[in-house]
Parts: structure tokens; sequence; C-alpha cells
């Protein structure tokens, strides 16, 4: 060992040892008389000094050192003078006897501290010297706790950690594959899996009852600030339950993370109904840590010969609290907000409720203060508040008053990081159609199972089955989702039909899990957590990249590697391949 | 929940409670009167009686029943008349109240027994039916349990589990890389890691000073019995430490999972060198579990006029105890063994030592009985035993010794897979001469540090250069494998270029990895174990592929899911690539 303590580790129980201790220099500070230099490693600081005691040939060591060498200093560990309170180890300091450098460094890129000069392009290049920074390490310590947490739980629970292949079959269905051309088998491709999903049914299917895995999966879709083209699942299915059965299991699991992890207890999740979240949060995955829900006053509002309210399907509104105040560029820029193409809606009307009781809005030619006085009940608006409205197409503008009831949230600072409100949201759609291929596609997945009452609507009415799935939504976050399955033959060969697939299409791509069907499968369920998403929620960060040690970009590139790259034509020729790069524009 | 226990709880306690159980008919006996139906799930076997007490109707429903149907089956717990002690639930039995067919089942294409009649296509083919057994199946709880007693120890040792990405370059050092084109950057590619070994080396430069991780590693090789194109590794690797250090760390991980898994306390671990080993074993994974050493005779038997022993390089020899009464053919047959091309020895010397005393040899022309008593004396053998001897050059015939060392112990019964006998082999060689290329290579990787004392030979005799690298071998199994690693930018240059590596190469190649170098990198090493052959080592297993819930045959085929597979030209065309299929021949 290079070392007898961590930088983390000595206390004033310690003083009068000779220690050895080996890191970084943080810091250096020449006094004159006195030098100190800060050492780090990942479990502290620890002042080392040289005085007038220390040798003068260590002494003049220091002047070849500098920031980020790697040391290892011997001496023995005294009171410091002027304490630390910051850090557990202030209380004492080491008198330096002797010093090595196990390892020089060039002027790093950025500084090395909490709060860096470093850009985010530089950062990625030299993610090992970002890495060093105490607030990205925390993440991915936090992010091994997080997992042992979730593995802990899980076995005590009978869960059985299985492996599934990596190297599997490329599906139409989903998101596109990453695919991986086979040399022993000319011609042919392996994909890589965008969730185990179909190799955990069969796992039922064989009996092991409770599985789990934390998984990498793949997506080769163009990546917005929060995906990556390789991301991580806690991936989960057991048999013989229901619903509710499932929902407890991983109620427990995230409460058992919060609890070893944070040291927080959570409240019990409520069950809400999809309809509920989109009608009163605008979204399927609300944010429940603040009220402001949405009021639907379509039938309050109409009749009063505002066109623009008269011909909506629909009229919603929010209370914003103690927003009457606001400024008429306050509330032109809301409008603008709303305007945007991503929210969509047309404009926006509001309703000031003064302070005085009386009420000032942008529609006062229409409504007299009695009309606005039943709007502000309606929405539990009081004195001090004001009511923004929009109105037009129903499921659009729930949405959209979803979107601006997060921004006023944001505005009101009502988004505190250190609340935390999960919920599950059930009874979602079976299906959704989609206007650009005219047919309807899985909102969870194929092999989701529709609610027992709902199933003779799929022949009459598909678009109104509900199904047994549930997603996990922790402060407007999805966290997690899963189903109860499908798992009969017959069942899953209608599904397959409504999804319109021919048969042959779903015998090709899903006949061994129709098959497996076919020998008795259980009945179950499960769910997947993206993982990532959970430790930057726990983390208290806005995206998933800082809790990953090494992500790629944008374009999916490593640039600390340089990956991807061109690969030897020798390569492509034993695969069988040929690039065919085409002309660009 | 569709139970209320599972079929492998239910005690003497129990009796007289109405319970729900539901899982696999594993059997139906009619003996008339009487019923029975084995109910089996993952934690064991129930019976299900139907007798005179039993409703008719549900008597009737027996009929349709078959082997594999899923059921659910509620009735009261009593006690058995006769009682079965070879499972934990055989003191009771289940009087039948109601049964539910929740899946029905054709017949499987084996028998789902502990000794089943299907051959392995049909078994692999049919996989999650194969799982079912719970012979197969406890391989994987196994394999679980491992993984969680491997991961409760490096958490407690403050290893901080980072995954690494799937995703990385492809690099021409080493095995074969799997490749995956990168839509996003137009004929770029991705490769597949063989091991996570760059970025655990970049995260100690990022002082995380203690990593692992289980994870995924892939290899684009012909395969053999034993060989997967994914395989699973536990890598690990710590910052400050000494090849003793990491011995003793990895030491005790690999005693706590005796411990934990199978119960077993093994003893401390030899350190063997590696001439150690190919000198006494012909190996570098040297079986231990017996000795049958082998012996250098070659001072002892030359100058006698024996052609073949006076022009060998080497002769060397085991004693085989008890074997002195092998008989002429079974003598041939070893001729014909070692004379194989994998075995390589042009033929066999024996001497047989008669319980008399006296000697019987192929070679009694050349030695008298007393050259014979010396050679006796110089393997250690004792009336009764078996001299045999095998003469050329040095390293083959060692390797020859080893492997026939090897089929002797087969043949006397000495392989006990009950016994675990580990140990660390070290001082393997820095690099190996490759006649093919006429080029140094790394023995285990270019990033393994030379012994200090050695480090002046790499300009002078690199072949004679030892590392500082070691295997955990146990039973004649390489399981694991390590080295303390350079870290220090000059000496990997120079690593590089004997390795024959441009300047040029080693910089598009492992530049990030130098460069890391630049900013103080500690003295580190680490250690990965091949997990598919450490968890079918605990469970007594000669393949990694019964640890593998869902493995590829040796055309790294899925034969389940019938993957690889031809993907859509619209998907190659997307990826800039087009198929160059070779006439065949």
């Amino acid at each position: 060992m290079y070392r007898t303590h961590t930088c983390g580790e000595l206390r004033i129980e310690n003083i009068n040892t000779e220690v050895t201790l080996a890191g970084w220099v943080q810091r250096i500070r020449d006094l004159g008389a006195m030098s100190f230099i800060d050492l780090r490693d990942r479990y502290g600081i620890t002042q080392l000094v040289i005085d007038e005691e220390t040798d003068a040939a260590i002494a003049e060591q220091l002047d070849g050192l500098g920031r980020e060498f790697v040391i290892q200093a011997t001496g023995l560990v005294r009171e410091r003078q002027s304490k630390n309170k910051n850090i557990p180890t202030g209380e004492v300091e080491i008198a330096l006897k002797g010093i090595k450098v196990l390892s020089p460094s060039a002027i790093p890129p950025f500084t090395i501290e909490d709060k860096t000069d470093g850009g985010d392009d530089l950062r990625m290049k030299y993610r090992y010297l970002d890495l060093r920074r105490n607030a990205v390490r925390e993440n991915l310590v936090l992010r091994s706790k997080m997992a042992h947490a979730v593995r802990n739980y899980l076995n005590d629970k009978d869960f059985i950690e299985t492996e599934t292949p990596v190297l599997i079959k490329s599906t139409p269905e989903g998101a596109r594959d990453f695919i991986v051309p086979s040399r022993m088998n000319e011609g042919q491709f392996y994909a890589l899996p965008q969730s185990p999903q179909t190799f955990k049914q069969l796992l039922m299917v064989a009996g092991f009852d409770r599985y789990f895995q934390i998984v990498k999966c793949f997506r080769d879709e163009d990546l917005r600030a929060d995906r990556q083209p390789e991301f991580t699942q806690i991936d989960c299915e057991m048999s013989f339950v229901e619903q509710k059965d499932v929902l407890e299991m991983f109620e427990g699991l995230t409460k058992h993370m919060f609890k070893e992890t944070l040291n927080i207890d959570v409240e019990d999740f409520p069950w809400m109904p999809y309809s509920e979240a989109m009608e009163k949060y605008g979204s399927d995955k609300p944010d429940t840590r603040f009220e402001m829900c949405i009021s639907d006053i379509t039938e309050t509002v109409k009749g009063n010969n505002f066109v623009v309210f008269d011909s909506a399907e629909y009229i919603g509104a929010i209370c914003a609290k103690g927003c009457a105040e606001y400024t008429r560029k306050q509330l032109d820029g809301l409008t603008k907000w709303v305007q945007r193409p991503q929210v969509g809606a047309k404009g926006l009307v509001y309703v000031k409720c003064n302070e005085d009781g009386s009420f000032k809005s942008s529609v006062d030619k229409f409504y007299a203060q009695d009309d606005l006085k039943v709007w502000a009940e309606k929405t539990g608006a009081e004195a001090g508040d004001l009511i923004l409205v929009l109105s037009g197409d129903k499921d659009k503008m729930q949405g959209a008053l979803g979107d601006l009831r997060l921004e006023m949230a944001k505005q009101l600072n009502l988004l505190d990081k250190n609340i935390f409100k999960p919920l599950w949201v059930v009874d979602f759609p079976l299906l959704e159609w989609d206007e650009d291929t005219q047919r309807y596609h899985a909102m969870h997945h194929p092999f989701t199972a529709p609610k027992p009452e709902d199933i003779a609507l799929m022949d009459t009415d598909p678009g109104k089955v509900r199904a047994n799935a549930y997603d996990l939504v922790i402060n407007g976050v999805e966290i997690g989702g899963g189903s109860v399955r499908i798992f009969d033959a017959e069942l899953q060969a209608k599904m397959f039909k409504l999804l319109g697939f021919t048969k042959e299409d779903a015998e090709a791509q899903f006949g061994f899990l129709m098959n497996a069907f076919k020998y008795g499968a259980p009945p179950h369920a499960g769910i997947a957590f993206g993982f990532d998403r959970l430790v930057s929620l726990f983390a208290g960060l806005d995206t998933i990249r800082d809790v990953i040690a090494f992500p790629k970009n944008n374009s999916g590139r490593d640039v600390m590697i340089d990956s991807p790259a061109p690969v030897a034509d020798a390569q492509l020729d034993e695969l069988n391949l040929k690039l065919d790069l085409k002309e660009k524009e």
C-alpha cells in the first residue's frame, strides 16, 4: 500500500501518529516561513505543513510541485492551530517528513474545483479530469449506492437477477435499433436490445417467478438533452400477481431507495387514473409538488358572445397564486410563451383578482364582474391571484395548460428539489391512434394486457380500451412504467392484429413468445425504471448526463475517446459489408 | 395475488389452513378413488389430492388437465398419510376445494424433469422450457446469489460500481471486435468492448480509487465449447496499491463467495511463479487438487546411448500412483494420446515400478535396473507406480506432460468437483514472441507494468522481462487475471514501441489514455474475473453455457429467437451500408 490512511480519515485522536498519505495536490500555499499543501483523494482533503521543523531538502522539493501532481507524503499528525470546521479532517495537519512525487501533472485544461472554469466541451473531452471534481464524482457514488439498495431490496424479496442477451434480433416495432453485423452468419445482423421485454416474459414462462436486472438498453434515436443512445434500466417482472401486487412491491422498492440513500421517508403513493392526470394536470406525468390544478370552465364561460370561447371545444384555466400584480410586460411574455409551437395555444386570457375584490381581465368587454367572480369560484382564485385561461381543442389545450402550469411554478419558485412527490398514474389507454400511419400504436407496448372489463371494446371501440398499465411519476418525471402482460396466445394475436401486424409479421417477430405462451404461461406483470433519470432526480440534477461516467454528446459521440470512428476496410470485408456514403447536397 | 403460499412453503404447522396455490402441473396420478396432482413452482412441489370428499365437479375438471398446465388450486392443508421425506413439503397435502386453469399447455417437446429426454438442440430452441427444469434454473439462481455476494463484499470495501460505455471504439489490438454502425456519424462505427480496461484505468486517473463492475463483454471469435460471443466479467481496479494488496483484496472476495454461496472455507491461496507452474505442472493454470508434479530428469537420463533422450533438449516425467498394472493396451492408448497433434509428443517412455521392487520399462535396452531406480527416486515413484516420460523441446514437452498429467488424473478419478484449490500464478512474462507476426505480443495486455527490477531488460532482452501480472486459478481453470498497470506516459510509450506500434498508431488508439496519464495518474492495479466460468466452476459444470439464461450456439446463433437475421434494406441504407456477399466456392 502506498498509504496508511486516506485523505479523509485522520482525526484529533490520531495526533502523534506517523502516517503516509497519497493523493492529488489540490492547492499549495507558500506563506514564507510556512507552506501548506492540501492533499486530496476521493475520501477528503488533508493539510500537509512544511515549516521550520521540516527538513530543508523536503522544503526544496516543493518547488517542483504543482496542482494535480500525485504525491506520497509521510509525516506526523498534529493538532492544527487554526482549525477548519468545514472539513472532517480540519482539526489536524501533517508535519511533513518526506514527500515523493508519484506522478507529475501538466497544467489541467480547467480547474479541478467544485466550481470549475471549464466549459462543457472541454470537460467532456477531459472527462477523467471532470470526474475528479467532488460534485461530479458524488453523482456516481450516489448511483452506485442506489444500485446496491435496489439489489438488496429485490434480493430480500427472492428476485433472481438474470442477465439477458445484448446481441438479440432487430424488430421494426418501437424505436430504431442499433444493429451489429454477424461475421459467422453472412449477411445477418444482431440488434442491441431496446429493453429485455420479451426475455423477461420468457423467464416468467420459464417459472423464474421473480426476475430483475439492472441492464443497459439501446436506442438509435436522435438525441435530445435528456437522451443517451445507451441508458440503464432497472428491469423487473413477477408471476402470479395482479396490478396492485406489483405497485405495492415497487412502491416498497422506491421507498427503500429514498430511505437508504437520501434518508427520506416518503408517503404512500397515490394512484391517479390517466384521465384525471390529463384533466387536472394536463400531463400523464403530473408534478404534484404543488397544486395549481386545471379547472374545466367550458360550460361556465360559454354564451357571452365571446366568439373565441363560444367556438372552442374546451376552455380551461389555472389559478396562479399571488400573481395579480403581474405587469403588462409579464402577461405579454406569458402570451408569447403559450403561443410557441411547442405549447400551441392561440392566445391567453387572464383575469386579475384584485386585492379590493374587483377583477381586471383581458375580456372585460364580454364578461361582467359577476361573471368573473364565478370564474374565480370555479378556479379557487382569491384576492391577489391571477387566472390564466386557454381555449381550443381539448387534448391540446389540456397539454398547453399543463405546460403553462409548470412554467408558472418555475416563475413562482415552487419546484423544490428537496421535496419528492411520487405517484402512480394508472389506467392508461391501451392504444393510441397515429394520424401519420393511420393505425393504432401500443401506448405502452404490444404485450400490455387490456383491463378485463374493457376487452369487449377491443372489437367495437379500440381507442376506449384501458390497459392495466402504470407509470411511476415523481416530481413531473416519468421514472418507471410497466403493465400487466397478456399471457394468452389468442389475446396476444388479437392485439397484434389491432396494431396492424399481419399474421406473418407477428409470427416472424414474436413467434417465439407466442409459441412459449402455448406451454403454460403464468399471469405476469412487470415494470422498468429509468435508472439514469432516477439517479439524476435523487441527485437534484436536470440532466442524466451528469450521472453517467462517460456520456455521449448530442451527436452520439464520445469526444474523449473520439468514437464512433472509421474502421479498416478489411474489417468491413470480413463482415460482407461495403460503405455506401451519400453525396452531401 | 393469485396465491396465498408458494408450492415450497407449506409445512405440518399449516394444517387446517385454507390456502390457494398456483403453479405448473408436474404430474397427475389417477388411482381410481383418489387422484393426485404434483403442483410445481420455483420454490417447490406440493401435492394436491382429489378424493371422495372432493366435489364431483372439481374431480371432473381433472379430465382436461395435462402436464405443464398452469392452474390455481384452493383447498385445505392436511397431514399426508404416506409422507415424502425427500421434499420439504412432504408432510402435507392439499385437499382440493377448487381448481382453475390459468393457462393450458400443449404437450411439451421434452419432459420437464431433472433428467429430461430432450436433446441439446431441442432444449436450446425451447430454452424457456429447459429453464423450467430445477437443475437448469438452480444454476441461474446460484449465479444471482454469487453476483450479490460479490457486490456485498466490494460495497463493504468502498468500491464504486460504475457503468462504463458499451458503445466504444474499435481497436486492432487483441481479439476481433463486434462493430456497430453509427447512423448519426456517417461511415463511422462504434465497437462493443472486449473489456472496460481503458475506462477503468481512466476512472483511476479520475480518482475513483476503487472501482468494480459486473459487466458484459464481447468478442467476435470463432466459438469453442467454452466461449460465448457475449460473456460477463467481474471487473475491478484499485489505486495506490501494490500487487500484494490486490491479491489480498480479491482473495478475500473469492473466499467470501465460497463461504456465502457454497458454505465452504477455502485455505489461503498459495502464490506460484509462472516458471514454477510451467515446470511442475506444465501449465499456467495448474490443477492443484492432486500432486503428480512433473520432474525434470534431463540430466539424470542422458548419456546411456538412447539417442532419443540424448538428442532431446528436455526430458520430463510424471509418476502415476498405482498404475504399474497398466496393460499393454492401456499403455498403447496413452502413447497414441500423447502423439495427437494437440499434445504433440513423438512417443512415450514408461517405467513400471513393480511390487517386488523391480522395474519394467519400454527402454530396458538402454537402462539397467539401477538406472531406473534413480528415475524412481527423482520422480518419487514407489512400488506399484507408473512413470511416464516425454522428451523433446522443453516448452512443448512441459505442456504435453501437463496435458498427460490431467489425462491420468481423469483416469484415476482425481478430479473431485467438490474440492476447490485456488492459487495465484504470478510473475508472468511481460511479452511473448509471436512467430507468425515476428513481433512481441503483450502476454496480458499492453497496460501491464513490468516488474521494476526487470525494466532494464526491456532494452536488452524483452522476452525475459517479468510482469507484475497474476492469474487466479482454481482446479485448473483460469478464473481471473490482472496486473499492476503502467501509470507513466513514457513507460507506456516504450511498451507500445516494444509491441510494434508506431507512434501514430499508439496515439490514434490509446492517445486519450496516454494523455490522461499526463495529468497525475495514481499507481493502480486491477483484475477481471470470468464470471461465467466462476459460476460454472461453483456449480460443478463443464461448460459456461449452462450458467447463461439464453446462450448462443457454436455459430453464434440464438436458435430460440432465430438471431442473427437479415435486416430490411432501408435499415442498411440509413446506415450508409450495402451488403457485399461473397460467392460461395
